[in-house]
């Protein structure tokens, strides 16, 4: 039986998880596949650490050079991570006519064009499935599934300590410092959480999905991205009491040869299936002119899903290596020569439903000022909620609006902060139906 | 630029889309697939009829053997449907070298061994993203994203027709009857029901499934059938009431060297994320050894998400095409040589939780005799409900049992039916987490 050669850079998490599915599913795939899937390197700083698998002799290394040099070597898994060496290595293994599967989703989002043009120039394949989505097949999906649907747009939550925070407060109304903490407890933050409570992780993984959504270079920069830190357990519980849910959403939309690409807190009804994905869970919602919306569901993250991911880009790598071809997808979905640089809409461009809580001194003609305000600036009230429990000594007012203009809003916000009646900055939440 | 022929057999509701994807959606999939996907020839007993979009000259023909026998045609999609003319073109049409997309669940699962090997021999692909799940991307997912799984269980609402009755009576409350006319008035259901009601339909698409997640050659007969005209609102209430929703499951487990397939209603609780899957769409949750849950969810049938389905099989063919390769991907999912005859279990020997009405006289000890022969059976009660509100005469008394082997709740509710206190044959739904 044909044997095709592995070599993974990088024993985290991810990387072990890999090696765990060549090593105790090696028959499974090859009964799939029709031919063996060999692990024949395996680079790690800490290559005594006991990962609970056997691997066989001589293939660990702690050079990983060793490895991207290997000439036996058909495929690069790269699970190192970031932008520091993981560039180096995987233009190395392209150089030496390597396909490369990567999780790397900070590398992609920032320098993913340069790295596909490279692959490109060389005729290998960087697949990226595991860089979106954990064990979602987002990127097959989106390639190859929807590849007679214009996509219009793409929503989702793709960052699981952000959901586990947010499902934790909601579940159980703590505050958003002990649903952190609980979340590092629970190995689901990271030490230094900023990356994923910031949005920032959640930009990379939308920077990379609008690309091969809509056909544009990747554009990470101009995404708008708001974290969730400000987010407190009085609005998740009023947005509970409404019927809604909130969650950090990616969303990405298409119209009018513009992206209108965004991270921030999401206010969601009951009647989006979002609304249900609790815990460390994510999914994601497509919607394309010929399918409606679809959704897909499960392990965004954690060493099996994610490795599955990468398991079966090297599947689909070593299909096309048997039968002494190229990949048949192009990498970034469209064909090389029909990827434009499409813009990005401003933020303040958009329009939206809104949440907006106010925090006011308990005097009279207060509500009165803020309605006039935004009165002026066409913002239509849903609906106020006041309540007699005052946060920090002030009133908190929760407004419900219908569609407004985001400049709008953020103008009338301006005037209605300076107000002397008003204590703190107004928090302000997106609605998405 | 290069350029595929495809020809369309049946013009009826997806075929009808597939046409208006090709034309309308044309320079898109070109800029994806870098080929020219053209309309040669299309087949309908009605080519006058309006279906609102513009066929070339010399397109429509009302002979389907002029399609499959045209040389300038490579991808044959076979919409006819059902088992009498679609098996004789689409041999034709392998015999002439065509690749074959088709949505025909009942031929597959009843003769797809034959017409796999039919092309294999030939050397062309038949592909049937579309025969299961509408535009949910099912087979792709268990054959390319999950490859390097044991998947261990497949479970699934792939009846748009009964979830959207079953969705009806739970939140209207309304009979089976009228849930099931409007069902009809709605387009959601067949003149003659019998294929969805009775969940022959939901049968057809397990078999293939089951086929592809586990390598065993398709098996229809064996599978395990029940449909959901028994169901009435007093159960679906009840389930309601007691935190569980209703569906029509396809349920498919491998363990032990034997498959265990069924359909059936179901109660599961509002914690499996099928629970809120309602109206006429569709969810599969797939369980893999490396991905744990994950779920696809969307419209599993209708004009367009169907015809996205067939055309991103024709959009993998003709990349095949492209690149003068063969398929990468085996039909079955595993090698030809790997497929084994997997033993189905009886349905006798499954273990399950249970909710079990009887219809009972309303006289002192029924309950005492009731009781006494499910323990002589090993069937342990969780709950007991009985409402002073009766049906057709009868107190109704709703149980829901701990796990209990299948043959004894059988023979358990044999001897309880015989007792002259019982009115009518007890209701059983089977129980799943």
């Amino acid at each position: 039986m044909k044997e095709i050669n592995v070599g993974i850079l990088g024993l985290g998490t991810v990387g072990t998880g890999i090696a765990k599915i060549l090593i105790n599913n090696g028959p499974l795939i090859a009964s799939r596949l029709g031919a063996k899937l060999v692990l024949k390197k395996a680079a790690d700083l800490y290559i005594d650490k006991d990962r609970g698998i056997y691997f066989d002799k001589d293939v660990l290394t702690t050079d990983p050079f060793e490895v991207v040099n290997d000439p036996k070597i058909d495929i690069i898994l790269e699970m190192i991570g970031g932008q520091t060496i993981a560039k180096d290595l995987i233009l190395k293994a392209i150089e030496n006519g390597k396909h490369i599967v990567t999780a790397n989703k900070a590398l992609l989002s920032s320098q993913g064009g340069m790295l596909f043009k490279a692959a490109a120039e060389k005729g290998v394949t960087i697949a990226f499935e595991p860089s979106v989505g954990g064990c979602m097949p987002i990127i097959k999906t989106i390639r190859e599934s929807l590849a007679g649907n214009n996509i219009q747009s793409i929503s989702g939550i793709l960052n699981g300590t952000c959901n586990y925070i947010l499902s934790k407060i909601t579940s159980e109304g703590v505050s958003f410092e002990d649903a952190l903490a609980g979340a590092q407890t629970a190995g689901f933050a990271e030490a230094d959480p900023t990356l994923d409570i910031e949005g920032y992780d959640t930009a990379h993984k939308l920077a990379i999905l609008s690309s091969i959504a809509f056909g544009m270079e990747i554009n990470l920069k101009d995404i708008y991205v708001e974290g969730i830190t400000s987010i407190s357990a009085m609005d998740i519980e009023f947005a509970r009491q409404s019927g809604y849910r909130i969650k950090l959403l990616a969303i990405t939309k298409f119209s009018e040869n513009a992206v209108d690409a965004r991270v921030h807190p999401t206010m969601i009804p009951l009647s989006n299936p979002l609304s249900h994905v609790d815990g460390s869970l994510n999914a994601v919602i497509i919607s394309g002119d010929a399918v409606g919306d679809m959704m897909l569901y499960g392990h965004g993250a954690g060493m099996m899903p994610t490795a599955s991911a990468a398991i079966s880009d090297v599947i689909d790598i070593a299909r096309s290596l048997i039968n002494n071809s190229a990949s048949f997808v192009p990498m970034q979905s469209f064909q090389v020569a029909q990827i434009r640089d499409i813009p990005f809409r401003s933020i303040d461009d958009i329009s939206s439903c809104y949440y907006i809580r106010f925090s006011a001194k308990d005097q009279p003609g207060v509500l009165s000022k803020i309605s006039g305000i935004l009165g002026n600036h066409q913002i239509s009230i849903k609906s106020v909620h006041q309540t007699e429990q005052k946060l920090n000594g002030a009133v908190p007012i929760m407004m419900l609006t219908h569609v407004a203009k985001e400049v709008e809003v953020k103008q009338a916000l301006a005037k209605i902060s300076s107000l002397d009646a008003i204590t703190s900055k107004p928090v302000v939440i997106r609605i998405e139906g």
